[in-house]
Formats: C-alpha cells, sequence, structure tokens
C-alpha cells in the first residue's frame, strides 16, 4: 500500500484500544492499553495499533503526528440525547429553583409541552442551527459519534423534521448522528384524554409512513431505532409493547425509556423484544435486571438525568455489573432535565454516583456505548478496519478522566482520520 | 477625555452590573440587569455603564465592541482555591472507588502527603508550569480573579516557594491571583507526634518570616491572607485561635477553613477574630450560623468539595440567607477531593445543591466572591472605578448559567479591558 497517505499518531503515554469487544459484567473496563502506543490510519479507518517504535519503523513513509505523550482513546460514543429541539427551559428550572410547583410551571407553559411547541413552530433550518451547537459542543468534548432522537413533534411532520435534521447535520458533521424515532416520548395535549387513540396514531399513522419516508430519503440507510417512553403518565407497559411490536413487525430496531422514575418492567420487555438498548433503569427491579442482563440489551445509565434534576437515586449500576450485564453510559442531553453535552462530565458522575472507576466508565462510554447502537463492529475501539475516531487528551494518565470535572481534556478530536484541534 | 483609547461593549442582551456592594440574606440575586445594555472601559476600568443606544450616542468616538444580543456580566470570583501543586492524586481516585481503605490509601502513598512530597520536590519553574495550565483553565471557564493557597510545603522554604511561584504567576496573568498563606493546612508528618511542636512552628517560625519575606519580595503589596485548616485531625480549635491571633496581630489578613467534616466552632471564631471569610460550613451549627450571619465575614461555600468526594452534605446556604449572612461561592480545586477549576460548574452545582437561583448563585460568585477578599471595591460588579474585568456569553439568557452544566458559555474574557476570545 502507498503508505504517502498514511497518518501514524504515535506517541501516546497510554493508547486505549478497548479491543476485544463488548465487555460483559466484571470484564467491563478492559483497556487493552499499550504503553508508548502509536495507531496507523488509512483512509479514515484503523489500520493497526502497536507500540510505537515498532509501528514507526513499520510504517516508515507515512505522515507522522506526535501525542506528545498524552493519552490517545476511542471518540466517545453518546447512546442516547435529544439533541434536536427548538427553544430553552431556562425559565422553568429558575422557577423549580423558587420552590414553585409543577402545576404552576405547567400553567406557566413549562415542561415538555413547551419544547413540542417551539420545535413544532421551528423551521427546519432553524432547528438546524440550533442542533448544530449543541453537536459541535458535544465534538469537542470528544463524542464522535451520538444517538439523536425525535420526540418533540408528537405529530407526523414535526417528527419527520426532526428526523431530516438528523440526517442533514450527519453528512454535515463533524459527528456521525444515529437516529431514533421517539414519535411515543410523550402523550400530546391535544390527546390528553384519549392516550390509546395516540397509541393508534403511533402505531399506524406513524410508523409506517415514517419508513416509508425513510426509505425515499435514504435510500439504503439502515432504518432508524424506534423507541417508547415506558413511565407512569407517558406509556403503560402493555401501549409500549404495542408501539414496539409494531415497529419490530416493520423492521425497525428497538430503544426503550424504562424505568426512570418507575418500575413498570419496560427493561424486561427490552430484552424479550431484543431491544438493542434499555435506557433510564434507575427504578428496574433486582428480577429485571436479572432478565436484562441476560440478553444482549445494553443497559444504558444516564446519571445526568437525576444530577440535573437533583434527585437522590442512579442507575444500580453495580447490581447490572454483578449480574453480568452488559452496562453503557449515555449524556441524555435534553432541554427539561438535563441540559450538557459533555460525556467526559458523563465519566465524572459516573465515578461517583455508579461507582464506576474511570477504565470501566471509558469502556461504558465507548465500545459498550456502541453495542448499544448495534455499531460496536465500526465505532467503540481502535482495531484494523474500524472508524478512526479517537481523541487526543492533554494528559498522560486516562484516569484524569472521571477524577477531574467541569473542564474539556481534549486536545485534538480525530474523526474518521480527520484530525480537528480543540482549544 | 480622549475617547478613541476607549472601548464600548454594546448590544448585550442582559447587562448583569451587580451594581451595589455585597449582597446580605434576602438580597443575594439583585444582578442590575440593563437590558440592551453596553459598558465603556477606559484604561483598563469601567467608566459607565448604561443603554446600547445611549452609550452609543454618549461616546461617538469610541472602539465599538458588539456583544451580538449575548449576555455580559463581571468575571468569576474564585474565592478559595489550591491552585499551586506539583504531581496528581489520580491513583488514590482509583483506589477509592475500587474500595480500598484509606488506611490502604496511605500505605500505598496516596492523601495530601503525596500532594505533599511532590511540592517540595518540585522545582519553583516546574510549579509555575504546572499552575499556569490550571489558572487558563479557570480562565477560559470565566474566572478573572482567583484566590489561591500555600499548604503544600508545610515547611517553611516550601511554603515560601508557593507563594513565590503565586506572585509570579499573578505577574503573567491573565487571571489576578490574591495570595493566601496556609502554612497550616496540615499536621506535616514530620510532626505527627507532636503538633503543638508544629503550631509553635508555624507562629514563631513561619509567620514572622513569611512577613519579612514579604516585604523584602513585594515592598508595597498588602500582606496575604492567613488560613487555618480548623478540623478533626488537623487544628482543633485552639490552635487554630492561636494561629490566627498570632496573623492578625502581625498584621494579616484572615481566612478559615472551618466545620467540613466536624463542627469545631471555627465559623464563631472567625467571626469573632473579623476574618474576610469563613469556607466549607457544611457541619456548621445554627448558633455558628447566626453568629458567622452576624458579622463581616463571609461564608465561602465550596460545593465542588462534597460532589468530588461524593458526600451526601452541602453547606446549609439556605440558613446562611435567612440568617442575613453574606454568601460566596468557591470552586476549592486541589489535587485530592476536588480538581475543577470552572466555577461555572460551581454554579450548576450552586443551584441544585444549594438551592440557590441562577441569579443568587451569580451574585455569590461575583460581588461576594470579592468581599471574601476584601477586594468588593475594586472587582465583582460593573461600575465606574472598578475593574473592567468582565465575560462576554454566547447565551442571551443568564439563567443559562447554572441551568447547563459541564460546558463553557463563554466566548470572551475581558480582563482589565483587554478582550481574549475563547472557544
Amino acid at each position: 500500500m502507498d503508505q504517502s497517505s498514511l497518518i501514524l499518531i504515535h506517541n501516546a503515554s497510554q493508547l486505549l484500544t478497548l479491543a476485544g469487544g463488548p465487555q460483559r459484567g466484571q470484564r467491563l473496563g478492559e483497556l487493552n492499553l499499550i504503553q508508548d502506543g502509536a495507531v496507523a490510519i488509512a483512509e479514515g479507518k484503523v489500520l493497526a495499533t502497536g507500540r510505537s517504535a515498532a509501528m514507526l519503523a513499520r510504517y516508515p513513509e507515512a505522515s507522522t503526528f506526535d501525542a506528545q505523550g498524552h493519552v490517545v482513546l476511542p471518540g466517545l460514543v453518546d447512546p442516547h440525547t435529544h439533541l434536536v429541539w427548538a427553544g430553552d427551559r431556562a425559565n422553568e428550572f429558575e422557577m423549580r429553583l423558587q420552590g414553585r410547583s409543577y402545576l404552576e410551571i405547567m400553567a406557566a407553559g413549562g415542561g415538555i409541552v413547551s419544547t413540542v411547541n417551539a420545535t413544532r413552530a421551528a423551521s427546519a433550518e432553524d432547528l438546524i442551527e440550533q442542533t448544530s451547537e449543541r453537536i459541535w459542543q458535544a465534538f469537542r468534548h470528544g463524542t464522535t459519534t451520538a444517538e439523536v432522537k425525535t420526540g418533540y413533534g408528537l405529530e407526523l411532520s414535526t417528527e419527520l423534521k426532526q428526523l431530516d435534521v438528523i440526517l442533514a447535520l450527519n453528512a454535515r458533521g463533524p459527528a456521525s448522528l444515529v437516529p431514533t424515532f421517539l414519535g411515543a416520548h410523550a402523550i400530546p395535549a391535544e390527546y390528553a384524554d384519549r392516550p390509546d387513540a395516540y397509541v393508534d396514531l403511533v402505531c399506524e399513522g406513524m410508523l409506517p409512513e415514517v419508513k416509508k419516508w425513510w426509505r425515499a430519503r435514504t435510500q439504503r440507510q439502515p432504518l432508524p431505532f424506534v423507541d417508547v417512553f415506558c413511565e407512569e403518565g407517558a406509556f403503560d407497559l402493555a401501549q409500549s409493547r404495542r408501539i414496539l411490536e409494531t415497529a419490530s413487525a416493520l423492521g425497525f430496531p428497538l430503544k426503550i425509556h424504562a424505568d426512570e422514575f418507575k418500575n413498570l418492567g419496560g427493561a424486561a420487555l427490552a430484552a424479550s423484544l431484543g431491544a438493542a438498548s434499555a435506557d433510564h433503569l434507575v427504578r428496574t427491579s433486582d428480577a429485571d435486571i436479572e432478565v436484562l442482563a441476560n440478553s444482549n440489551t445494553v443497559a444504558v445509565a444516564l446519571p445526568a438525568t437525576p444530577f440535573g434534576l437533583n434527585e437522590p437515586d442512579y442507575t444500580p449500576a453495580q447490581k447490572i455489573i454483578a449480574a453480568n450485564g452488559l452496562l453503557a453510559l449515555a449524556s441524555d442531553t435534553n432541554p427539561g432535565t438535563a441540559w450538557g453535552e459533555s460525556m467526559q462530565f458523563i465519566l465524572a458522575l459516573a465515578c461517583r454516583k455508579l461507582g464506576l472507576t474511570p477504565a470501566q466508565a471509558i469502556a461504558a462510554a465507548t465500545i459498550n456505548a456502541a453495542a448499544a447502537l448495534n455499531l460496536a463492529d465500526r465505532i467503540g475501539s481502535l482495531e484494523p478496519n474500524k472508524q478512526a475516531d479517537l481523541l487526543i487528551l492533554n494528559v498522560s494518565d486516562y484516569r484524569q478522566l472521571g477524577y477531574r470535572f467541569g473542564t474539556n481534556l481534549v486536545s485534538y478530536v480525530v474523526k474518521q482520520g480527520r484530525i480537528y484541534p480543540v482549544t
């Protein structure tokens, strides 16, 4: 091969390859670390990894990039976000701190309905501009792939507008975006007194149309995920099952918001339907943790949500690990409960609130997060033929991730071989 | 006056002046906000503030800088940090997460003793380089003035080296640094069995020498603060009193670390001695909160410390406000319990963990934080003749501070009139 098109990032104090596939249970945290490491990149993909000296000898013609004794690791993968929205809910945040009640906040136009109204009213161009800033914020903090959900339309046209925005921003870059259709995010106000009619609409009026639209819009791309918010006040277990089974029959891969505030059984439902992930899981019963852990459904913890809401309880990550489950981390970035795009902050929370070590948190936010998107064969680790998505930090010990908080330790984000400096 | 040397920052959606001096009790949170505001700057100081249209008419020859409809507010003041140290404690952080005991961590060389050893061994140049990165990190996140403590020497020569580093970094910029001598940070290992002998050393061997050295080194600068860690396992109330009274007699202004883990009475001691601030205050009794609130000593809450340690209890800020106290916020940045330079993250924690509104948190991190450094006449608000230290955010509603977390909302830091872009 012509080595002149090859980039060799060398002199990494620690090259975390995360090689070896998704990490279950006690295996979580296997970094497969190469000291004084190097990674060779060709055509946007990883060609090889190894010790710097050996790699420099093996690829003498490559363009070299000196990591200057800093940590190199796979780009972070954020497998649960709601990044496409219009407006903000700062007013609601302030009202909560002033001790106003939920009803007062609703009366002042707060809650998800305010984001739904703003998102319905926004043009696709406006949504692209507002969301693009958030994507860049995430990217600068190390997220090279993010899942992004719809769910602020709750009507077909706006849900499709959100999907269109996700596709447009994925094409624009810099981060790769993985779309999820979340028409069943909440019961819209116009269906408040007849939620089953909204479930009918999702199943009969939306899912088939989304599939048709998707095929026409993207031609060859695999279908997006379909997700449902299974929760008291949103969709109950039977409604969630109906939506997910309908989606599955149409060929959509599945996700679920389960057991955030109440244990409705969504985690076990996800496992039984072969969903890629079940997310939140704060109230999941021990029995359902067992069911989940015995499946290939990834358990996605979202510690920014209790942090954002100042709730005391977090996902029982240690139980998931003990049950031999697949644990991943995500940001849940959204305007209501958790506006924080930085996956580095999620690692800091995970160490403190879920009791993960830095190594476990890193694995949960790379290879296991990729598994939550059915993408563990393409991203989440630095192995031959995988996407060359990686980070060069400004520190030489990976444990600084998690230990330090509130700032950005990334110096360079490398996305499919292209190097972006980060100040 | 020659207007050509004048800078006019205009078109601020909200100009938060924080005018009117430190804010006690229920007054906390008075932003004195000017909509569509402008600030005129001359010779590094604020000349005037007002509505953009009026200011543009008043200073037609000024150089203009368009804030583009974003928030402008005083630079954040961080009145409690330990920014000068060598090494890190990532190993200790990981050991704690692995469930290792305090004794195991000590046996592995962890705890403050490891930072003391590394700081004693480091050259002044090394300390300057390592600390400078942290100062820039703080500055990029909006801290224009930071207090910085010694206390990782616990012997005269290293304590003076730390003071020298603080003076050198203050001269280098970009942030202003306010020095504090904290020789009484811990009982050094070599005095473990005779703590009173170390108190003797601080009072007789260190404080007079620090004064002499300071006078020779700085000529006209006011003396640094003297601080003591009044806590079980560190300095008891009688030892703390002796150190602070000795310092006061020598002319040093005072600070204290009080009631972080146990209520030893340090807060009331601070009030009785006229200290500028009493810091931590997690375990302060209701009676001592009253004593503190009835004094001019500022109560400094450090929410990153319980966050960093994952402890459940925070400073009872609402009680301090109810008692009509002066409340400020600081980062406590240090390698053991809280490595986080961003005061924006402290605001996000303060809203959630102390129940402050964004406006209250901003006042506590600007004008009241300045008061904790005896600098409320020079910094902490945008009023004529005060230093032109201010931030231009990339948002148009100040409540985004606190609401959002883990990222950086600052676009430009203006330090004594000089404009620094922040990516």
